[in-house]
């Protein structure tokens, strides 16, 4: 028996998120058929992170057992060929036998893009969230560094969520401006916002809801100040708006 | 009377190009549609640039005469609430009773991205030609600079391309590379070429063509020397294939 890893990149534009449900078509659905088509076993596949529906992963992480005897670039090019365009195997990899795509996470990696223009972009449509007013960088740069550490996030947990515990650590939070290239000219082109950020793990929500404030900060609706109140308050209700799936990538699972 | 002009963007995937056609719904009609149902007359829309079918633009340009005065923005505000979100109005400006975007056009500038790597991108689709082949980045630079200058683009002219002379200049013809960020490691990503043409006007196809043979060089398919030859030969059987539309971006066009 081998376990596998899978590095995943897909577009959720058109799917019900990555987790299996009764509504709509989830990836990881999709993938475990193309894992089936391949093998002719009934193979589980197992997923680090639930992406939610319109969410994006540039590196979503995914494991399986086979006892087939085919090499990982076999995998890749099979498993890509029963795949439809919006979702790719990018690595295939032997895993240890007990390899556990959640259990083991350490680190996991968000970004979210921001349109920060008046005029949406037809090119950028489903993959950022385009946002009219004009944002203040540096304080939503601020904002960001006070979710930095470990802190109780239950202002920052979608309703739903069920989870032991509401503390997490956030290594990284940071944002920057960047213009997207229209011409040929200095300065030209619209200002597209990237949101990193970097933590042990996240709840339900919880990045779309840190930027859904920062947004807010950005737009001089709050004090960047407020957010440690926040934090410390533990409720979802006193918080900001969710900002929505489309900006929202995972880019990176980190085991060690 | 005043003429408007209108910088406009947009996905060209599920188009049949800018242009009015028998066949497929064209950006053209769409966007004229838009402008009827704002001034309740019969303009005329012409467009600066016939893109083909998948092919996108950041910067098409276009116009139409109006008796109406609503005012630039108000015609921003009211043609965007008409399109489908993948076009979208990004300027309007009023010009010259006499403007016309295809006759007075100085230079145009297209970008085409090719997405580099043996994996073709789900986010990335429908958005760069993939290209699976390690391509040989300074090769392509050295071929990319035998097209600058004037001459005749009769080897690169798409068939069916009607046009009175395929003699034309070519002001600049670069390539970069740049990675796509995958991590927040160095280094990770794939690698996205970006190739950025500006001419006096270009032929029927005249841009594809040339990133087409540009990526055969590229691929050491073919010697950089061999554009030189090919272009004195004019003859369009001798040169190499079309690269696909959808890497295609109109980016600019400059009337000054």
């Amino acid at each position: 028996m081998r376990t596998l890893k899978l590095i995943i990149e897909y577009d959720g534009t058109n799917y019900a998120g990555w987790q299996s449900q009764k509504n709509g078509v989830a990836i990881q659905d999709v993938v475990a058929r193309a894992v089936h088509k391949q093998t002719q076993e009934k193979n589980v596949l197992v997923g680090a992170s639930r992406t939610d529906a319109g969410v994006h992963a540039l590196g979503q992480v995914a494991a399986f057992s086979t006892e087939r005897k085919i090499s990982c670039d076999g995998f890749l090019k099979g498993l890509n060929s029963f795949l439809p365009e919006d979702i790719r195997v990018r690595e295939v990899e032997e895993a240890a036998a007990d390899f556990d795509p959640i259990r083991q996470a350490k680190r996991k990696q968000y970004r979210y893009l921001i349109w920060n223009d008046p005029i949406a972009s037809p090119l950028f449509r489903n993959r950022c969230w385009p946002v009219g007013f004009d944002l203040d960088l540096s304080a939503m740069q601020q904002a960001l560094q006070l979710f930095v550490g470990t802190h109780d996030f239950a202002s920052f947990q979608g309703v739903g969520g069920s989870v032991q515990t509401t503390v997490r650590t956030i290594y990284q939070a940071t944002c920057e401006a960047t213009l997207f290239p229209r011409g040929s000219g200095k300065g030209e082109g619209e200002k597209i916002i990237v949101v990193e950020i970097m933590g042990s793990g996240f709840l339900k929500y919880m990045v779309r809801n840190i930027v859904g404030i920062v947004v807010e900060v950005g737009m001089g609706k709050r004090r960047a100040e407020s957010i440690s109140d926040l934090l410390l308050a533990k409720n979802r209700t006193l918080a900001g708006p969710t900002a929505p799936p489309e900006g929202l990538y995972l880019v990176k699972v980190c085991y060690a």
